[in-house]
């Protein structure tokens, strides 16, 4: 049996509320009496990375994971070498922001280089590594669905996930299992067993049918046909006890009030993830 | 190096151009110089089997696969009857029609019970067997993208479709490569190369970006970005030498006329496939 969830294992990943700034999704959980979040560089950047930090500590909160670093793959030199630059930046963010987790969102090929790219992601963790470890930051590679290959990521099942992070030692690189992106997968729980203890984050929403955006049309847990509870039980089985962050990406709750959301959230989050 | 194409290799899927009836898909063909077509049974049924089979055949065409037996998970024991009678049906149609290759969409789970539907599918290929041995015709399973999952198929990776076809004895269960739906999995080559001579159809389109319509948004070859000449070579090294299929489901092509499309669908297939 899977054990009943309490809020204090779930983080909010900010993108479920993108109407709000970092300072409203912050006050958003404390109303709501949660204490972790995930937050997104871009929110973070627009009120400064040391106040991001400052206003996440006085709320009581602290950070699951920061979203994102990656977007590898480049057409050129100078393309890598600036991916490189915001990637130290990442790592650096991450550890400002007193988490030790940097959620890699590996990025899309170059036009049709589909074994380029995955090089070229390779290569891209190896030069980050060293500037992660002397932060003390993880790096945690998140397979994407493989709809999402030629927007965000030519990395698509945690098996290749594994396979990357097993190319260096345990445990400063590790994998993401998010529920909405790996659960068609056919050989899912062999590769979450797998991943035993370099899974680093378990992302939790809803696969809607029908699904209407591609992108952004992710349902709230329970609202879809991913058996959560066994994917959970099966994370947790690996040695996962971490934050459970609620990603739940979907254009129309952008519509609607943080705190509503936020409320939808938790009861979704006791009642199905 | 892949050799270069002729159109005597080229069938034409019928949902390539859906806004036409089967005997005016024929005469496309036939105007066309095409000698091969892949016909979707609701365009055969709208003029009876045994008239499309005359009509093909007058036209100096071939079927090289009927599109589609499958959906073999249900609710219910009426469910999984009703399903079984079709498919036995599918396999008729093919006898009558000339070609001795079935293709088979598996269908989606019933709800959140993906393993049921991976066995309910096993189970209904057991079934179906014995009538398609009786019939000369072969079951070719297709898997679908995994963003098809819930309305198409639970069967989403090649891997897994060689796992199932490999229950049984070659060469009655064998499985469709699709370049659109497969071109993304780490492990294409090798599962292709695994294939081998279980290879009974291959498929072709590209994958535009962005994709716009989750169903009915594949590109002309060339137009998106597919490695289909890598994937060809693949397929040919592993014995495949039979017809390829284009089957570009694009609800905007349907908004032309026929004869544009296939003239379309000939110079791409040259061109890049």
């Amino acid at each position: 049996m899977t054990a009943r969830l309490e809020l204090s294992r779930l983080s909010l990943n900010q993108i479920t509320i993108d109407q709000c700034s970092l300072p409203e999704a912050i006050e958003a959980c404390a109303r709501a009496g949660l204490t972790v979040i995930g937050p997104w560089r871009h929110k973070v950047a627009a009120v400064g990375v040391e106040e991001a930090a400052r206003l996440i500590r006085a709320a009581g909160l602290r950070v699951s994971s920061l979203c994102r670093g990656g977007f590898f793959p480049a057409a050129d030199a100078a393309g890598l070498r600036a991916a490189d630059a915001d990637n130290r930046r990442a790592v650096e963010e991450a550890a400002i922001l007193g988490t030790d987790v940097l959620v890699l969102v590996c990025g899309p090929p170059v036009g049709r280089d589909l074994d380029g790219a995955r090089a070229q992601i390779l290569a891209g963790i190896e030069r980050l590594l060293p500037h992660a470890e002397a932060h003390g930051v993880r790096l945690a590679i998140e397979p994407l669905h493989p709809m999402m290959i030629s927007e965000r990521s030519a990395i698509v099942t945690l098996g290749e996930a594994n396979d990357l992070a097993e190319r260096f030692d345990a445990p400063r690189v590790g994998v993401v299992v998010d529920a909405y992106h790996v659960w068609w997968d056919p050989r899912l729980y062999e590769e979450i067993a797998r991943a035993g203890r370099r899974i680093l984050g378990y992302h939790v929403a809803d696969w809607l049918v029908p699904t209407t955006d591609r992108l952004q049309g992710r349902g709230m847990m329970g609202t879809g046909v991913i058996e959560l509870r066994r994917i959970r039980a099966a994370v947790e089985a690996a040695g996962y006890d971490g934050p459970i962050e609620v990603e739940v990406i979907n254009r129309d709750a952008w519509e609607r009030s943080g705190d509503d959301v936020v409320a939808d959230v938790c009861e979704a989050f006791l009642a199905a993830a």
